[in-house]
């Protein structure tokens, strides 16, 4: 390998990153990693930024950053439209255009409304920095509205929060939601009682948590309960609106929706001209790569995968950073001339999976250990701190989670774009 | 006193804050503290979260929980759009009204663009939390613009940041945006190299900081020019468009102009029916009173006073605090049938003032000191964390502060809000 090589990556989430990283420093290699943001966002918990309890700059790092000591690395801020395969070619909307040797798509997923596109409007999901800081601005203005209202009616419904979707992310929220309105909250109204406010956590399958063994799905149900959630299983959503939301065969009143259902990958993907699953994502091959062509590599939430041991590839961080660096080190053998035949196929390495449900609560699987309570709430702490990104963040993060966890207080309860969003209307 | 009486409080800035204060856990008097923020904000700190020194919790709390354990506070979020003098009554755009029996005004000021209000979407002011973010935004957007940019024409253009007012905001965004580029962002760019960024620093008068000691104003224009930046005093902005800024006989071609030059108050100002100064302010009595009306008191940076001393109190926060309690007291006074005569009018207790110029750079006047460099920098940093108002935003700056200090990261460089700004357009 003389001559120098290009590998595009798109995306600078967990794959992306993990795959840039395993490709810094190489005398031969120059990579250009592209992303729509700036930063790299720790997304298992933007959640906590949604609910007042992080800042966004505790979860997300600049890209630049984490490889400004890797000359061999090119951050590109910018959004790619389109990818011309035959030219080998990525074409940005400014009509940028880079071309690679290999190219690794790392695009991640979003929110699917199951065909209802007209509900992300009443009912916001979570995946970006600007979603987390419109669901919390939603959240605390519900608590002033409340305050102000002037019927019981009305009352009721902004202190009324509904999540759809019973996975990680929507116990955590709903988890969160009720430390707010039963403790957070508590003496800082007057004429409201943040105490009496409803929260309803609504899943269509038989329990919640539905990849964690029974048990603990049991576990989340009954903490959840005791924090005053009411948990809904075995009912779908028929309609949202402004003001409500329909599902099974109830209605209820509610301004706060906060939609965690279903996924879907990225636009981009119907881009590589590759047939698609139902959830919009690419069937790759063992290595990661697309059909029809060795040179271009999805990995990550927007890919589907049953790996070496036959089990499909959970759409999780760990998972996604294991993919980034199986792949560049795949191109990195392929540099180098090795055969394809002596290529090892993927295996996912399942270190464990938790979520959080509240203040010293969680559920954890680590190989054959269940944990639950106080316990698997540390080890998700420590695992959530370890693994974010630099050293600052992990003493700020782990400053505001003492404080918050000692004084029930939130740092981050502003709003700050309201007059914005009025005069943009 | 054995009826209960009714104060409002408009505006939950420094002057605001303070005068409920004083007001907190009386039995006969009931505050309502009317804000359009759900926070209180500290502003001497806004220029860092403007230049991604620090995020908008560190500096900015939520007034309810300043107010959580005074019962006799009410803290309500609304706009208000008028003032009903005859009535006593204060009324909101959500068509809420309030009646007094002692009114305080303290709205602030806002930038005044001289005349050419359409400067405005050129050249924006740093009043609020949204006024940063928009800042910071559009400071880390420029570089990445340059990185993509094609001619050396384009490049210019992105790097070079104009900064109008040499008071002390002006100065100090001068000083952080120099250490942005000539330290920050040094190692995160491949194309550009951010080191060759133009900063200038245009003020109309004859000097910088005209407030200061003359001796001070010509160290900090020192320092300023060894960071880099072109002090340009005696000239006079003319004209500013979207891609440049003409002043003096110069044109400049730049994207990045911040206006920190005239203030003049807040709009509600008008509503009292009161004679305003050219600056929109109320010449109040004093005792901060409305030239007819002993039932309306107007404090901070929307009013002009002559103190006792003879001297002009300044529009900065210690001031309008101490106009705030010097009020709250007075209002208590008389509800306790004092005769106005045993009153005292209103001094100024001047404790000193400070700027910051960059890192371990600052000028301060204390009594009759002069300080300088890293000492008056020390000095600013502990006064500044000291009247943070909560513990837990002291030890959150200053360990900010202390890792910018050493590995002159800022931790807040986030552009979070290009895509719905641009779906907005």
């Amino acid at each position: 390998m003389s001559q120098i090589k290009k590998v595009v990556i798109i995306g600078g989430g967990f794959g992306g990153v993990a795959a840039a990283k395993q490709l810094s420093d190489l005398p031969n290699v120059k990579v250009v990693l592209l992303d729509k943001r700036n930063h790299h966002l720790f997304q298992p918990l933007l959640y906590q930024v949604a609910t007042a309890a992080l800042s966004p700059s505790d979860i997300a790092y600049p890209l630049r950053s984490i490889f400004s000591k890797s000359s061999n690395i090119r951050v590109v801020m910018g959004n790619v439209c389109d990818i011309d395969r035959s030219a080998k070619e990525v074409i940005l909307e400014d009509g940028g255009k880079f071309s690679y040797d290999y190219l690794i798509v790392a695009v991640g997923a979003r929110h699917s409304y199951f065909g209802h596109p007209e509900w992300e409007e009443h009912a916001f999901g979570l995946k970006t920095l600007n979603d987390a800081l419109r669901i919390r601005e939603k959240i605390l203005l519900s608590f002033e509205k409340a305050e102000r209202a002037e019927t019981p009616e009305e009352i009721a419904k902004y202190l009324t929060f509904v999540v759809v979707g019973g996975g990680p992310t929507g116990v955590e929220m709903a988890g969160a939601i009720a430390e707010i309105t039963k403790k957070t909250m508590v003496e800082d109204f007057r004429k409201i009682n943040p105490k009496v406010a409803k929260i309803i956590l609504i899943d269509s399958g038989s329990r919640l948590l539905s990849q964690y063994p029974e048990v603990l799905s049991e576990h989340a149900r009954r903490d959840l309960h005791q924090m005053g959630v009411r948990v809904t299983c075995g009912k779908t959503v028929t309609d949202i609106q402004a003001d409500r939301i329909y599902f099974g065969d109830e209605m209820i009143m509610t301004a706060n929706i906060v939609w965690a259902a279903g996924n879907e990958a990225a636009p981009l993907m119907t881009k590589l001209g590759v047939e698609l699953t139902r959830s919009k994502q690419i069937k790759v091959r063992p290595d990661f790569s697309i059909p029809d062509d060795d040179h271009v590599f999805c990995i990550g939430d927007c890919v589907s995968l049953m790996d070496a041991n036959g089990k499909t590839v959970p759409g999780i961080a760990p998972a996604a950073a294991q993919a980034g660096r199986y792949v560049a080190k795949l191109i990195l053998k392929r540099l180098h001339g090795q055969p394809k035949s002596g290529e090892r196929p993927f295996k996912y390495m399942d270190k464990g999976s938790m979520a959080t449900i509240g203040r010293a609560s969680a559920i954890a699987v680590i190989g054959p250990l269940k944990l639950t309570g106080l316990l698997a709430w540390l080890a998700w702490s420590l695992i959530h701190v370890w693994f974010l990104i630099d050293f600052r963040s992990r003493v700020a993060v782990m400053f505001s989670w003492m404080w918050s966890f000692f004084t029930h207080h939130r740092a981050a309860r502003l709003i700050i774009y309201v007059r914005k969003r009025t005069a943009n209307k």
